[in-house]
């Protein structure tokens, strides 16, 4: 990683059997193991949306070309990049549709038509689905021509409403992000040329990557009431007059699984914050031919199972080809149990952020593998931060800030 | 619902919030309502999926035009209907890609990269998406151009391995429907002429609903290794030598909301069994202006809300209106609770199904709101079955067949 990050990075998505690629340039399979991250990343925020009043939609995958055209800055910003549908069947169709690349324009009509009082408002609504850009150079995970995400989508009775959903969601991105992901964030605000196109304010978390780059890592935005007036959304508010509705997006995708390769992997592979892992721990019977080894490994396993989410594998590999896999996929925890564990009632737990070793006896094997998964998530973090932190230097004039470009190599 | 059975069954769609147009010609929007009811049906079927070791996946959306026509029969079924993709941004594609309407040539590709060996069987993999048929007439959740479902995608070693999947998942289709959605099915295989292109063999569960109609709710194929001969998706068997793999595909989709409504639904609007319903009680405070009523109410929402899905309605809107609210979403159990009854120390319970009203004691309120909301659930089963059963007549001859059909103005 330290010669070729970017290799390493392409190298651990598919070793790690995160994803593959399709013959369908820019698009790529998320294949299980990957898709069990995205589940869990899924349940974390959806949780989050939740408690915070938010409900789930599904809106048409289409976009008809006139609707795409209503927001001036809007259409701008997306059209060059989107995939145009022109048939259905053997019909030449009388519009164009674009695959979606956001929907705001969908919701604004859909707000349009079902928002009439202030009693409607807030509309806190949210959309998991899948999204299309055309891209020109792509890269698993972080850059794809279709990429699952959510995007929320919410309409107020004033613009201080929209501020302070824009802000509250940029909040949760950022919670997220450090309690489940173990990424330590920076919140910040784009630049007119950089923010969304036609938002008012857009709001960004950034995480710092190993090798000293920023990734972008959720957009929160404040449209004020630019689509409102655009599609014609208006509401009676409570002295009875007419006023447009003010509105938010954001989103989060399964960049967000790049994000954790490119900030908590190694060179042995991926690393993963065991609030996010579809394995937590992996038992590894060691010489599992032998009397009661595997008998002893599948109790432990049931008894883990009740509270964490465990596998066990007796296929015919070597343990040394076992444990190279399952760091090579980032499971937090190993534990190995031979016939002289069993006999002295023990097993040892091998943690994948430091590979420290640790023998513990059986009856307390619960609370030790609880425990050491506690531990792994926040090493991971203040690691993490520890990283942004380092990486971070502060420039008073140009001449500084070209110095220290300079000497710091992993800027 | 006597007179006019397609117009009752819009009528609730879209009075009981659960879909709107697009202006998308045949695409819907789902609302958050209709979403919470997709959302429990997934979280059942997946529950199933999962105890079977199946695995999520995600494949590309698209899928490129020399891909679709590798197997015969099922680009001649499919590509009438699909939507194409001609241009990405301003560029026109070399190669036109097809909205997927169906995964099976995706999964073939994938599957023809990563098996090798018969270690590397079987392969369980399940897809939630959506996908895309360019439909002349549609109808909410019955049929449209868009639609949300589950595709999983198998293959096995052998023929009798992909045939015992193909009836395991027919099978967990069928015990959901009764399960989950109380609607009792019929298992049945297809035609030749009426099975999906490209199967070896088709099975559907088919389900009765109020006007006599079957409902075709979830279908199961056996390929056999016709795919996997187009697709040459080869492995290494025990003895060392190479064969072709056996699959099978099997899918449910938000039609299953369609034959909620049509099973169960009402002249009063829908009815839901409790355990897809988004809501299981609402709470009606009555005289909610009197001391001490919103704070009871307050007080039994939090303690049913320990295991249930409950709601209070604390609008300024009149009780009367609320009772056919949540009558109209068919919401299982209402509760009410006024001055008399805080006084009494009782609410009285109103089941959906029947409309029977039972005062019942607060101190065990808990249980008897589940009890309830079983006796809910099992009823619906069993009036389902009643009009399925009746609906079955037999007939010997064809003359018999025409005076059954005549005299039976339901059929």
């Amino acid at each position: 990683m330290e010669d070729d990050f970017a290799q390493w990075y392409t190298d651990i998505v598919k070793k790690a059997d995160l994803a593959d690629y399709s013959s369908i340039k820019g698009c790529m399979i998320v294949r299980p193991y990957g898709y069990a991250i995205w589940d869990l990343i899924k349940e974390e925020l959806g949780k989050r949306f939740k408690e915070t009043g938010h409900e789930n939609i599904y809106m048409p995958m289409f976009i008809p070309e006139s609707l795409l055209q209503k927001e001036k800055d809007h259409v701008e910003g997306f059209a060059p990049e989107v995939a145009w549908v022109t048939h259905g069947g053997k019909e030449k169709l009388a519009e164009r549709l674009c695959v979606r690349p956001t929907s705001e324009t969908l919701f604004c009509e859909h707000y349009s038509n079902i928002i009439q009082s202030y009693r409607d408002l807030p509309k806190l609504y949210n959309q998991w689905c899948s999204v299309v850009r055309w891209e020109k150079t792509t890269r698993p995970f972080l850059r794809t021509t279709e990429f699952l995400w959510q995007e929320g989508h919410t309409a107020h009775a004033t613009y201080e409403e929209a501020q302070d959903e824009t802000i509250r969601m940029l909040n949760i991105y950022a919670d997220m992000c450090e309690k489940a992901l173990a990424i330590p964030v920076i919140k910040g605000k784009k630049t007119d040329k950089e923010k969304f196109a036609g938002a008012s304010e857009t709001y960004t978390i950034e995480s710092m990557m190993y090798d000293g780059k920023a990734l972008q890592s959720a957009t929160s935005h404040n449209f004020s009431n630019s689509f409102a007036k655009a599609f014609d959304i208006t509401f009676t508010d409570k002295n009875n007059e007419l006023s447009y509705v003010y509105q938010t997006s954001w989103g989060a995708s399964t960049r967000l699984i790049g994000a954790l390769i490119m900030v908590h992997g190694d060179n042995n592979g991926l690393v993963l914050p065991p609030v996010v892992a579809p394995i937590q721990a992996v038992i590894i019977p060691i010489a599992q031919h032998k009397e009661g080894v595997l008998d002893k490994s599948g109790e432990i396993k049931s008894r883990l199972s009740k509270t964490l989410r465990v596998t066990m594998d007796t296929s015919d590999k070597s343990p040394g080809w076992k444990f190279s896999e399952y760091e090579m996929k980032g499971v937090p925890v190993r534990l190995e149990i031979g016939p002289k564990d069993i006999d002295a009632n023990q097993a040892v737990l091998v943690r994948r952020d430091t590979g420290e070793k640790k023998t513990v006896s059986l009856d307390f094997i619960e609370s030790e593998v609880i425990e050491l998964l506690c531990d792994i998530q926040n090493n991971l973090l203040k690691k993490a931060r520890e990283s942004l932190e380092r990486k971070i230097y502060k420039a008073e004039d140009i001449t500084t800030f070209e110095k220290i470009i300079t000497e710091n190599k992993d800027l």
